[in-house]
């Protein structure tokens, strides 16, 4: 894996249809996650809200809030997953994770307008299940913080 | 308030643009709240979710779950507030929440196609402050609960 490339950037096709984070999504918004320090657990995904993703006027709807945790942190927990197993995403069986538990605290609007900034944590990676802790930012200031809960799809989940 | 009526109706037009619930933004979910059983303090709310919000394949977008329990939860909030101040939504003062806290557990894979119904019921009423309980079921099927710790909106917001 290229430094730049994301690990949704090596979802197989089947796995690359997510509205938050499917790069063959159209309608979608095609949410991105990098290592911002692999070695510390820490990702980056960025993402620049639609003038339609409003709650009151001037401020981002809460649910995009929580999407926004939602698929950076079962990203992130992809990106867990191939480095603890020593592989590139991309090489081998792929990852892919999928939300068990999510949790949101809105500490202060946010404003809708800037490009918002997702800073995730890898918690705890136990078997099949990490956990990942996730920071939204705007402009510098946090706004939400959250947690998500990622499980392992099975390998023959759907098929 | 007609029978039929969704709190969300009597939102202000300010109030009303929220890209979940908002009777004014055309790209948005449009989401109607109503009373199930207002003496029980339980609410009802639907949505077909459209193609494009999937997951996996033939599985509905988590965020978009997190989304309609968000939406739910301060729609049956401001509902509460009315029922409590012995007022009908649309006579007096608005009242309008946002989201403290959301906490959702997935318990299994929710289908994409069928209508969903997201059933609500207020647990707490504290000051400014409801808590809302959640289940989103498909066909039938509670595919996920949750919890929206709701915030009544101060009066001169964003104003």
């Amino acid at each position: 894996m290229d430094a730049i490339d994301a690990f949704q950037d090596h979802y197989p096709t089947d796995f690359a249809q997510c509205y938050g984070c499917g790069r063959l999504n159209a309608q979608g918004m095609q949410l991105k996650t990098r290592w911002a320090d692999e070695a510390a657990g820490e990702t980056i995904t960025r993402f620049t809200p639609r003038p339609e993703h409003t709650a009151i006027p001037g401020f981002v709807y809460g649910g995009l809030v929580a999407s926004l945790i939602d698929c950076s942190g079962t990203g992130s927990a992809a990106g867990a997953a191939y480095r603890d197993a020593g592989r590139r995403p991309g090489e081998g069986a792929p990852f892919r994770f999928v939300t068990g538990l999510l949790k949101v605290s809105y500490l202060k609007p946010t404003p809708l307008g800037p490009e918002l900034e997702i800073r995730c944590r890898i918690v705890e990676v136990k078997g099949r299940k990490v956990t990942v802790s996730a920071q939204l930012s705007a402009a510098g200031v946090v706004c939400a913080t959250g947690e998500v809960v990622a499980i392992q799809i099975p390998e023959d989940f759907g098929r």
